[in-house]
């Protein structure tokens, strides 16, 4: 096999979205499933999903957020209870009319999201002050018809997800869950995935259809288009109402519960990819990578490869004592530089390089794939490379958020805005909270108010589109 | 709320199946979703499929089988590529036929398992004997039109499971792999759920459908009807063949490869229920249960009820340094006689109690729910409650092991099988190995062979309905 077969053939500034492809294709994290709009989750795709998932657990357990499951057919009657929700996802329903050659009355949607369904269920385990809070969160996947061509993580018509739902006796302890939960996805994002991302509302014509409010965390991506990677809802007493989620308070009065609602889903893999990735392919943060170490041993004949292999197998059981995932690469018949590339096409975050003569120096060669620095390692220093990985985590959050910096743009004037909208990035542009001017604008340039971030109100400018008194300063770009 | 109200109702004795009912529904572990057939999680039920979940994915790591992600969608074609296979899971296939108002064209089934859509994925991932053995694991549901009535965990129309999914070399290898999942299966279900199983190959009649062999582990249920517990297939290359999982050997010379599936669902939990619950409730073995001890404070007036407290925090912080799930039920409001029946009713393994009383003899009393024996531990014995845990846990499988013995007979000649059917059981009878003589105990029976048990293999008896030659000796059962 030579190098052009395994390798990624286009840069990543010459074609971002053909670069894309080829590394979660070559990387070996996804592939393409049967049926269109669908993929495979290879398992080193799956296993930074699961990383993800584990980590979340733990913050989500620490706020007493615990899991469960739900079918994935709902009955098109009860999907159809929170009108406005229906109308939103109706267009994107895959819908079950037969089991074996049976035909369904009532036709089942596979869950495009399951609010209808928990709320179904809350109702009938909630009856009063005591059951609340209630919060169950649920990974499953979620389904919607995608038309347009599939991308891998990014736009495919089933996805891994988590949704989160809760319910609360008071507005004000449910809208300070959905803060709590945009909070741990933000430093998931930042401390697991190495990807800054803007916090604030949507705006109401990009909000969550049946909630009261969106919060959101969105990122630029290195192309200059913008990614939700999370959204947090509060939804008030929007469904509780239709639902009958009520419970009884000490007084005994029966009141509709506050609730919320949130989602994370494998998009974030996404956009670790394109964030960290360069034109050698793959780059995983240390603390998602399923190999954090692997280790190449290089010889020439047979006694060579005895001493270098008994030194590397020492080296591996060191650093798996500080849980370090380590792998060796001992493949017979393939040259150090195949496994070389194959081990940066992968992403794998740091590379240990030894042989006959690193043994004579009492040495190893470190290679680090985010900045592609190599440096030598004394035998007695190996426990360094735990701090090394830290290291790395840290410089790929750092380097990301200067590139975030750098795509974004401030604005005060829509002349300005539609000649730079094509370069991408984010916009920073007063706004007068008016739907017309956010329609107008998306009309004329395709950008979207990704986010209006906190504390981004602003009333002393004016309205980049209609110059009108500002609301606030949200972000416009176009998004994926 | 009167105890009539929380407690189970019916005795496991009188009527088996009402009991298990309550017991699913009281102690919240899971309840019916609006479709027929589907049930929902609640946490306390999903928290022990993720304990067994955890506990199978370090065992399958530690024999080189990783996790990957599979969609739920199945082309109808594909899904008929290995005809046998179809036809056993046509009946029961749910089916997508539209996507918001568009109608597909290939109808798409809902996984009933996914042998179809991975060996697809494999045959373009399969080249050389370099990728093998390749060996992926698939946590999901699967979906299987139920007709019956729900039973939860037992009979639904979807159902969590794994399916795992291994190409090998060689067939001497995928049987050896075979063989290992089952041991894997067993020693799970003995040291985590306290189910005794025995395990053995299904008849031609009782196979997978597209399977060369099944091995399975049965087990007896207190009412005395068996129960499958899980499978592993050696599929041969049944499906490497029509799919062209194919591999070129060192040779060069190309290769059908050899297979294996092999599956567990939350029926395990469903007989963990059955296997260890009583007429109070729920009996969790200490290994899978979400809340492994509960601490019922006891007080009269606020200052004991400050001096309790202290103490049991105390106690609290000892166990959790022994990484011993540990809840404190302070409830106000409830009576500790409440309280006792509410954690009974939920199975929680051993139950603390502690009031002033307690504090001045610097004791607790302790409630083992497995035996409802009742003790008291000083206060400087608090450590001996880890060991007290793992004994429960063994007390409970000695225990399901005398009633599985109990409820398994030897048969000699029809008569008395016939005679002793009705009361349930293992019965180890001769059989021929004929399919008429199989299909004809069943027919006046309904009893099935459950599992031809591994040394079970014998040629000096008669075969108990014809008469002729045995081959073995099989396990008949009513089923579930």
């Amino acid at each position: 096999m030579s190098k052009e077969d395994v390798g990624i053939t286009v840069s990543k500034n010459a074609d971002f979205s053909e670069w894309y492809t080829q590394v979660v294709l070559k990387a070996k994290l996804a592939d393409y499933a049967p049926v269109k709009g669908l993929i495979v989750l290879r398992p080193d795709g799956y296993s930074i999903w699961e990383s993800l998932r584990s980590t979340f657990d733990k913050k989500f357990a620490k706020n007493g957020i615990r899991n469960g499951f739900l079918p994935i057919l709902i009955p098109e009657s009860l999907l159809g209870k929170e009108q406005k929700h229906f109308a939103g996802f109706n267009p994107e329903v895959f819908w079950v009319t037969h089991s074996g050659t049976n035909e369904i009355g009532d036709r089942l949607a596979l869950r495009p999201t399951s609010e209808t369904l928990a709320y179904t269920m809350y109702a009938k385990w909630i009856q009063s002050w005591r059951d609340l809070p209630l919060k169950i969160n649920f990974w499953n996947t979620a389904l919607r018809a995608e038309i347009k061509a599939t991308k891998p993580f990014l736009r495919t018509s089933e996805f891994l997800w988590q949704e989160g739902h809760t319910v609360h006796t008071t507005q004000e302890e449910a809208e300070k869950e959905v803060m709590k939960i945009l909070e741990i996805y933000k430093n998931t994002v930042e401390e697991e995935l190495a990807i800054p991302v803007t916090t604030g509302k949507k705006s109401e014509k990009e909000k969550f259809v049946g909630a009261v409010y969106t919060t959101t965390m969105e990122s630029i991506m290195p192309d200059g288009k913008a990614l939700q990677m999370g959204t947090s809802h509060f939804l008030g007493q929007n469904f509780s109402k239709p639902f009958e989620v009520k419970f009884a308070d000490k007084d005994n009065v029966e009141h509709f519960a506050w609730q919320t609602s949130w989602g994370v889903s494998w998009r974030l893999i996404g956009a670790m990819i394109m964030a960290h990735g360069d034109d050698k392919g793959l780059v995983l943060p240390p603390n998602v990578a399923p190999t954090q170490v692997v280790i190449v041993p290089i010889y020439k004949n047979e006694e060579g490869k005895e001493k270098v292999l008994s030194k590397v197998d020492e080296i591996k059981k060191q650093l798996e004592t500080k849980e370090i995932r380590v792998h060796v690469d001992d493949r017979s018949g393939l040259s150090p530089g195949y496994k070389f590339n194959d081990w940066e096409l992968k992403g794998v975050p740091l590379r240990i390089e030894i042989g006959p003569k690193d043994i004579e120096k009492q040495s190893i060669v470190i290679a680090k794939r985010h900045n592609r620095e190599k440096s030598t390692l004394s035998f007695n220093e190996i426990e360094k490379i735990f701090t090394i990985l830290q290291e790395i985590q840290k410089e790929m959050l750092e380097k990301a958020k200067e590139q975030a910096k750098e795509n974004t743009i401030e604005i005060s004037n829509y002349d300005e805005f539609k000649s730079k909208i094509e370069r991408g990035g984010f916009f920073n542009a007063p706004w007068c909270g008016k739907l017309e001017c956010e329609e107008k604008i998306k009309e004329e340039t395709g950008a979207d108010i990704r986010v209006i971030p906190f504390g981004s109100e602003n009333e002393d400018l004016k309205c980049m589109y209609c110059k009108e008194q500002s609301l606030s300063k949200p972000v416009f770009a176009r998004g994926y």
